[in-house]
Formats: structure tokens, sequence, C-alpha cells
């Protein structure tokens, strides 16, 4: 689908599909271009981009009527979950004439977890070992060739470790295939414990004028949780090189327009796994904010708007990037950030959640250095004392 | 008056006086900060702002009623432009509680051109020769002693050389203080044509935390508009770190809170004269977006909520913005900007108004290299071909 109206019009209006920080950070991207911004959410409570517009719809991810009619108030269309199935997204495209990037059969190629793997298998990307389960057999027999413990995970809908669930057992593992949907219609997947020695991630954005590639950096995750970005990681020139390589091969593998993260286990023999990937912007690509020449957020924007992508090279050889996890049940406020802003290219972002709670996203702080391991250490002493 | 709220808190709502780019572009940094966002506006037509925000007012500037109304939904207020009285904003700070910063004490200093540039004067700030006039005499013996041509300017509401005129003779001067209001209530002052090489500009940002000071840059006028920065400003370093300082003095003689814009003459002679002063962000400030590792709407909006500010240093050895002004009546869209797009750390910014005219501020174009030269031309020659 085309859309032949000048994208830098005063009404020319991005729609969001998901209300949350990611589309937040886009908002703020697509109001510097001059342009609208609309947002579709299946939740009657404020979500942070809800309050960034007078265009806010609720509806339903699983009515193609109501994503149609959001769809037809707007010129194009972008997700910032994936939450909505391709196709229901496709007859909300179709009916409406709006064109939605990622486009629903490239999201087809990924939105389940099985199919996703099957996808870079094919086009020659080595993945996490995996295997679909389907009963007690194969729950039993994955973990004698595999080894105990492993993962598993629904083949839809997870995020954060949510719809994933570690099992050291088969009895664990019976249990947890129950609780996962596995005698409903949902997919479950067996997931090898794989010895690795970072997580890696690389952006792309891409769109009919070219692509361009993000640094790789390490996620440092702790519970299944990002906590902190280093970026460029710490591991060889080489294996870096080679994780934008193969995310530039993923990208082009599920021809995807719009921005990409790829998530990569970086094992114990020096051997890149792709493990994840997610078809919108990332927590891993949030330090590109200030630390790259242009932002996720805005090659996103940039992409779907048809524009050409501007530069995702690093300002400062450093970025240090540490989440900021809410620490308590409260209205959210965020206390004891004065430190981390008076630091010179030290940069706070809160997402507007009304609400904290323990572990929820709900902000980040990027730090620019010339040395990663000082700035990393520094970001992390900044944001140390902060409560929210 | 104190806000004790913890200014970090989701449901804090930063409101703005005015609705335009400026607003805008301090929304877009509010937002950054997880609070909402207000906005008033004396305009029954949708404003750049108005699309960021669900909350959003119509009413009078020159109702203390209206303005309280609004207040009360807000936890601070600022301002954008210099349109509502001092008095009417201390009603409205009074009747609400809500603060209002600038404070409307602070900027009755500075509201009146005439009582402006006593306030300075009584600070040893040099300003422009100037005097009152109060009638035909006025005029004629102001020309005689200062030469003609000369300004007249209304000593309120004026901007962008609206609410001013040059004069060349007596009796285009009899002409000009009449279409000013001259024999209404508005003071209007004769103002001494400066024989300068350039046109400067600094930036204060101010609050019980301290005060940091932007570097000097130029501002290129083009018929009383600005047409571009150049940053920092081509003249000695001295004459720059002078601006600065006298910035600084200006600042805390009208003891204000918030971000202020100092504009000044370079006469040829190389003394500097205090022109004008703007209590908000200000056009001379666009570069300081990518420019400075805190932008002006970034330091403005911390001044406002109390929070420490961010340090003004330059990112890169140079910084040119070119303003984008309306080449047409029309719906506004910009062509041709591809170009600008696809350069490292070329800037494209556009304010989301509906309408463009031509010479209207529609957006703006910020470059950083090394070479200020080097630099300001190619940003020139990116931004020739683009229409809107």
């Amino acid at each position: 689908m085309e859309n032949s109206k000048n994208p830098l019009s005063a009404d020319f209006t991005l729609g969001f599909l998901g209300a949350g920080q990611l589309a937040r950070m886009s908002a703020l991207q697509a109001f510097r271009y001059g342009i609208q911004v609309g947002v579709f959410s299946d939740r009657p409570e404020n979500e942070p981009v809800q309050f960034m517009t007078p265009h806010a719809e609720v509806g339903s991810y699983k009515s193609a009527e109501d994503l149609t009619a959001f769809a037809q108030t707007c010129d194009v269309l972008t997700l910032e979950n994936e939450f909505i199935d391709s196709e229901i997204l496709a007859q909300a495209q179709e009916n409406s004439g709006t064109p939605i990037y990622p486009s629903p059969e490239c999201f087809a190629r990924i939105e389940n977890k099985l199919i996703e793997k099957q996808t870079f298998e094919n086009a020659d990307i080595a993945v996490t070992p995996y295997k679909l389960i389907k009963d007690e057999e194969d729950l039993r027999s994955f973990g004698k060739k595999h080894s105990w413990p492993y993962m598993l995970k629904s083949s839809k809908g997870g995020y954060d470790g949510y719809g994933n669930e570690t099992v050291n057992n088969l009895d664990e593992a019976i249990v947890a295939f129950e609780n996962l949907g596995g005698h409903s219609d949902r997919d479950i997947i067996g997931e090898a414990f794989v010895d690795f020695s970072h997580e890696l991630a690389v952006q792309v954005a891409r769109n009919e004028t070219g692509h361009v590639v993000y640094p790789c950096c390490e996620t440092v995750q702790k519970d299944h949780i990002c906590v902190a970005l280093k970026t460029p990681a710490p591991v060889d020139k080489d294996i870096r090189k080679k994780a934008q390589s193969i995310a530039v091969q993923a990208m082009e593998a599920i021809d995807a327009k719009g921005i990409m993260a790829f998530e990569f286990f970086l094992t114990t023999k020096g051997k890149l796994l792709l493990n994840e990937s997610a078809p919108r912007p990332h927590n891993s690509g949030h330090y590109s904010i200030e630390g790259c020449y242009t932002s996720q957020f805005e090659n996103h924007v940039r992409a779907v708007m048809g524009l050409p992508l501007g530069s995702a090279a690093l300002r400062k050889p450093a970025v240090a990037m540490i989440n900021l996890l809410g620490n308590h049940e409260r209205n959210a406020q965020v206390d004891h950030a004065m430190d981390s802003l008076k630091v010179s290219d030290g940069h706070l972002h809160i997402y507007g959640k009304l609400d904290s709670r323990p572990g929820r996203k709900m902000g980040h702080y990027t730090l620019l250095g010339d040395d990663l391991n000082t700035t990393y250490k520094r970001a992390q002493r900044l944001t140390e004392e902060i409560v929210i």
C-alpha cells in the first residue's frame, strides 16, 4: 500500500496501535515533524500517549471493526506491541485503505514465536535451539536432549518474562505447559538454555529509501527484564559487526518497513544466536535518543512516513542507559532524581504512567561519555537513589 | 509562591498561556519528564500545541476569570508570549493559588518597552537610545537629535516587526504615531537607528537552584524577521562573553525564574546595546535543541518546575539554524525537504501550524558541524529548495 499524500503535511496523522511509552516516545518525534498523532488502545484508563493527543480511541484489539474505524481517521498506522493478530491487522488495512507498517504480511512472519524461528532459520540465521511442544512426551524428550532446566514459551503475547517459564524438571514442565495455555489453542515451544556470555541487541530501520543499522549494544538483564544497556557492547568489534549484519539480513528476510529490534545471545563459544525480534521501537534502543544522531524513534517515524532515514552513528564513544523500574505500588512520582539532572549529557526520561508498581518500566536515564566502563558506573551511581 | 508537590509526578500539569510553536517545543520536553501539559489560548482555531494535549482551553487573555479557571487545572503556569497584562496574570495567580513563572512582578518589569528600558538602565545596562514620544514636537526633536530615519515602537504587543515602524521624516512619523495607537492609551517610544555590525542573542535559564547561560549567537535578520542563527556568533570571543555577562545581569535585575532571551546590537564601535528581552523561550535559542547538552526548552521546563538546570554548553564547535518561513498561502505542507533529512546531524523541525502564509514561521532546520562558515553555508544550501 502506498500513500500519495505528502507526509510532511500539518493534517497528516500517524496512528499508534498501543498507548504505552514506545508510542509516547515515537509521538514526540512525530510532533517534531509537525504532523498529528492518533492513538488506539484497548485500555479504558489513561495510558502514557493518551495525554499527548486529543485523538485517542479505545476499542478491542480483537475487533477488525474497531481498528478499521480508527484506521479511517489516520493516514498511516504503526504498532507499539505484538498483541494484535496479523489477520485482524490485514482486515483493518483492507477495509480502511490505510497502510499499516510493519505490514500485516511482515508481522505474520514473526508474530508467532514458532513461525518466527522458522522464518529466520529459512534465511540461514542461527536461532536458539527450540521445539514445538505438543504433550508430556515432548516435554520429557526436550529436557533429555537439551538438559534441564529449559524455557517454555507461549508462542504469542509474551513480553518481559510474561508468557515464559523456566522449568527445572518434568513436574514443573507439566504445570507450566498447562499455565501457558498448552492445552488450549496456543502453541508452546521449548527453548534450550544457552550458555552465553552476553545478551546483545541491534535495531534496524528500513523503508523504500534504504536501511540504517544501529550500533550493537549489550542488554543487561535481571529476572528476564532489561535493566540497563551498554553501547557499544563490550565484546569484540567483529562480533558487533556480525550482529549488525545478521540484523539487516533478518530485516530483509521478513521485508520489514519501520524499525525492528533483534536480540541475540553471544554464546560462551563465541556464536551469535538470534533470540527474539520486535517489530517496533524497543527498550534496547532507548540509548539512541541522545546517543545517536537519529534516534530509533525518529527513524521509526521517518520509516513509516516514507521519509529518508537518518544516521544511526553514535554521538560519543560510549552510551550507558539505566532503566528506571518502579519501586512501590503508588501514584507515580520520581524521588531523588536531582543528581541525575545536574550532569552534563545525562538525560532523564519519565514515561507518564499514572501508577507505579515494583518492576514496572517507568522511565530511563541515559549518560554519554568517552569510556564505557566509567560511563556505565557513573550512570548506575547517579540513578541508584532514584525511587519511583 | 512555592509549590510543595513533587513536580516529577505523573499528575503534575504544566500549563502554557499561548499555544504556538514555543509552547509546542516546550511541551515536548515536559512530556519527557512524564508530566502533563495544559494549554490556554485566545484563538478558537487549532494552534500547534493543541494537537498535543486533550487539556486545551480557549478564553480571553484579558479575562482574569478565564485565566483563573485554567490556572486551577494546572500546577504551574508559564508564558509563551507577552500578550497578557501582568496585572491580569497577578490576579489569576492570586485567585487560583497556582504560581506563574516568570512571575507577574518580574513580567511587569519588562512588559512595557518603556519600563523595560528604564529597568535595564537602572541596572547599569546600556540600551538603544530611546525616548517616550508624546506629540509632534517629540517626533520632530527625536529625529533632530538622533537623525532620520528612526524607529517608532508601540510599548506593548509588538513582535517580528509588528508594532514597529521605521520613519524617514516627520510626515511619516506623524502617520506612524497614529497607526501605532499613539493617541489612544498606548505609550509610543522613539528608538534611534544604531550603526551595528551584528545582532546577537543570549538565553539565560534561572531558578532557585542557580542559573545557566547559553552561548552568544548571531541572529541574521531580514525585514525585521530572524531568518537564521550562527552559534557561536562570529565576533570576538570577549564580545560573546560580555553579552553573556550582561544577559545574566539583566536576568538578575528583573529577578526572573524561567528562561529569557536577550537581544543585542553590537555597534560598529564595538559596544553592546541591549535591544529587547523576551520572558520565554525564543527563536534565537532554537539551535540549542540539538546544539546544546540541554536545550532552552528543557531548561525552561526545568526552571519553572524548580528542577536543577542542565548544561548549556555546545555539543559541537558550530551550530547553524535556518528558519523555515512560509512561501505560499496554503494548507501547510513541506516540499523538497528530503535532502535536509539525509544529512548526519541535520535536524528538521516543523511546528504543526495548519496554515502557511508568506513569511510565517513554519519550522526550522539545525545543522551541527566543526566550522561555522562551512556549516552555515551547508545549512543554507540544504534548505534553499524547501517550500512550505
